[in-house]
């Protein structure tokens, strides 16, 4: 983002403009977390602003693309905050567990805020057009990368070779779905802690023996006996 | 519902005032679906009705009456399709397979409709009052009807006597929750099947061994192999 002028000697971090927008943005995405992307106004924008509409509209052309540029900033921020901090991890189970705690560390803040995700998977189930579009890409793209980190566990030993990767994928993103839906909605305390042991055990019965050439009965005893090691190896 | 007047001879099933109240009802409950009970308008739901809005008034007092009376017309639904014929199962195990059964089938039937539970929880997650309320109260009684049977089919020995009753409904919760993202949001193919055989995993490794006055390490090995023969007793 760091930028300079021709009309100035000192570097410009951002353009008073850019600032705005930026700020308008910020407010936005707050907003619809609390009241969901199709209850966001311009109107409640501009007044929290300080602003007029028409000062809004601005630097946005439309409402949809206002609410675009919403579900764009909430996957930037979901990418820095869970998405690249565990690619800095080592390939396989470590990043897998990696992704999940920070997911769930997100989705816990999110608490009291609301997850522009999960809430505009209900916004928008019903109602085709370019937001659902977009918020369908990013989720799909998160979900992506949560395949390729099971595909790589399985790979490098870590998971058993023999795994249904879309079904862990769907069981895991329902561990997350309980998370928001019992905190946010039914206040029920715990569900963090509920949700990380959800994924425990998940991991535990999709989980490499780490024992090689052995016989079908002794597999099944061994997978469990072997079972403390691979947790503190992986 | 059978009622006699007494200005008739023969038995009237419903009064046409009654007729009416539960047309409307019922247009609501599926307009709800589609659009949420926020979305709900009296202005479409009298259109869809072919009456005026002070028609659909005068059967019910408010809009926020109208939509308890949604969110109950719901529940009674959902009791009479899941709870009510899982009831009549034999106590334990099979009787919670036929709840997720019936549940996953109700909610499979929902990916064209929506769901008042699902949809409502994000809606309302945020926004006290009396519907919240309601809904709260009522996926609570079916999670309480859940925990019961859990708890049944561990004094009856189907599944292991020291599960965490509540981490169990949670992870169950989180399948059905997948089930309707993966299936109305993300529209991909076989969710249906992702989330039974995602319950049967889960009911696997809550599943009680079987086996009376084993050493521990015995157990461990003992539970993976005596499992088929506890899959088909149950």
């Amino acid at each position: 983002m760091i930028e300079t002028s021709s009309s100035v000697t000192r570097p410009k971090f951002m353009r008073k403009g850019e600032l705005t927008r930026a700020a308008i943005l910020d407010m936005a995405l707050e907003l619809s977390s609390r009241d969901g992307l199709e209850g966001l106004t311009i109107g409640l924008l501009a007044e929290k602003m300080k602003m007029s509409k028409s000062g809004v509209f601005a630097h946005f052309g439309s409402r949809e693309d206002l609410q675009i540029e919403v579900v764009r900033l909430y996957h930037h921020r979901f990418e820095q905050e869970v998405f690249y901090p565990s690619i800095k991890e080592p390939r396989g189970l470590q990043r897998l567990q990696g992704m999940f705690a920070r997911w769930v560390k997100l989705v816990s803040v999110e608490i009291a805020l609301g997850c522009i995700y999960i809430s505009g998977a209900v916004e928008y189930d019903d109602r085709p057009g370019a937001i659902r579009d977009h918020l369908v890409a990013m989720v799909q793209a998160w979900r992506d990368a949560l395949h390729r980190c099971i595909n790589q566990s399985m790979e490098m030993g870590h998971l058993r070779s023999d795994i249904n990767v879309e079904q862990m994928v769907y069981e895991i993103y329902g561990l997350i779905l309980a998370l928001h839906h019992d905190a946010r909605f039914l206040k029920i305390p715990g569900s963090v802690e509920r949700a990380q042991a959800g994924f425990d055990r998940l991991i535990d019965s999709y989980r490499n023996p780490q024992v090689p050439q052995i016989s079908a009965s002794a597999k099944t005893a061994s997978s469990k006996t072997t079972k403390p090691a691979a947790k503190k190896a992986a």
